[in-house]
């Protein structure tokens, strides 16, 4: 009997980080676990990003997924904003590669294309689409909602994404 | 007989991080070490980033500095740019922290206030004082010499930094 692959999905943000863990067989898709890191906001950022990074990992460590995919940040922002997202991303990114996991990065566009089938996707949709395609979901959130969205997608696209890098 | 107080400073890059040891006694500084971290350009981001964190923590390692100070990151680029600079950044901030060092942040123009005495000098000038104030030193190129330049702004500013803190 084949095994499914689990995945763990992260929007990055150092206020709020959704994450999502869902188990993909082929096609057949099911809810894990979700939540949301809140880092505290006062501290240096250094702290901040500790406190994040040691959340991811303990996610790592009580949900063991076997890979991860990350959502490319929106950077329609200033570059100051881009800078501050951007680091909490690096923080997110680095971790799980940490722990031995492959990380694939995802735009938001084909996030979004994923699992509601445009691109221009509001929250409320991905949400709702989310619910749907994963009926036993319990979480909180529009983060969350976007991480496991995140999951979803690479439940879709791993195989080629997969084969893509092997033929690199 | 008091004992120096040992800060690594460091320069973010993806590309090319640099990163400088000094040991710091009142007004008197001493060389330790100096170098670049330089990840592969190729492979994923994350795995780029891995090495960076692995370089860092190799040096926190054998040279076990007491503080950091990280430069503020130019973010007169595009958000694209930031977006990239900050993913490195966010690895530069968290590793020292996770090694249980408090982490300082300065801009860069207090930087190259602190070390050449105006706030608009450049790289060459930067290194040309790094090596005044640092006869010992023994480094190659421009981002380990702006890392050195961060150790030394800290070595400055670090009482009342702290003092500051200690009242927040």
């Amino acid at each position: 009997m084949r095994k499914p692959v689990r995945i763990i999905g992260i929007d990055p943000g150092l206020r709020k980080c959704g994450w999502g863990v869902i188990d993909a067989l082929d096609n057949r898709l099911s809810f894990v676990a979700a939540g949301t890191v809140t880092p505290p906001t006062d501290g240096t950022l250094a702290e901040r990003l500790v406190v994040l990074a040691a959340g991811i990992a303990a996610v790592l460590a009580q949900h063991h997924p076997d890979e991860a995919a990350v959502e490319e940040t929106f950077v329609n922002a200033g570059p100051r904003s881009a800078l501050i997202l951007g680091q909490a991303r690096g923080v997110v990114l680095v971790t799980p590669a940490q722990h031995g996991l492959d990380v694939a990065e995802y735009a938001t566009n084909l996030v979004k294309k994923s699992v509601v089938g445009t691109g221009h996707a509001d929250k409320n949709q991905v949400e709702l689409m989310v619910r749907t395609l994963l009926p036993t979901a319990n979480f909180k959130g529009a983060d969350a909602a976007d991480a496991l969205a995140v999951a979803i997608c690479h439940a879709h696209h791993r195989v080629s994404a997969l084969r893509t890098r092997a033929l690199a």
